[in-house]
């Protein structure tokens, strides 16, 4: 299993942003061919101090194939359009190896 | 639903890093009270450029209440302590609310 996370700082314009990401992107990633699961966190706050970060959305894939063949697939390329137009200055993406041990 | 995000940069010394991690660190979130799942993940890399994360960690509980409780336990503040030790440097921490569509 592989996923794919994008971790949003807080934008200028929380509303515009919320908007923008629940009717347009998380419909885009739905359409990803190959998507196992995915989860999404609106960011609330820190233990401690407090936080950069507004949302993360993370993509699982059943390998590294599967999700290079999604990203570059038709939807793969009209999401990460979608993602460049409206959180191009906000957005972190990177991959990893999720494990689950409870 | 809420969880407890752990993301922890790319360390000076990855081996050693990812000994304590693996041998200290994750068996004193497993003893933390009222943790529901939690998941490691170990980052591979990015999709465009590199990624200056190496590994994150996800703590779930059933809301904001157990979650603080948990991290006021006498569990919680050994694993504070132990997560300065080792990563203090290297850590972010902040904690949202998990919805997964799919």
């Amino acid at each position: 299993m592989i996923k794919l996370i994008a971790l949003y700082r807080t934008p200028p314009d929380t509303a515009e942003f919320d908007t923008h990401f629940t009717a347009v992107h998380i419909p885009l990633v739905r359409q990803l061919p190959g998507l196992r699961k995915f989860e999404v966190t609106h960011i609330t706050g820190a233990p401690i101090g407090e936080t950069r970060h507004h949302a993360m959305l993370e993509a699982y894939f059943d390998d590294r194939d599967a999700m290079d063949a999604a990203l570059s697939s038709k939807e793969g390329r009209a999401l990460a359009r979608d993602l460049m137009s409206f959180a191009a200055e906000l957005v972190t993406v990177f991959h990893g190896e999720p494990d689950q041990p409870l």
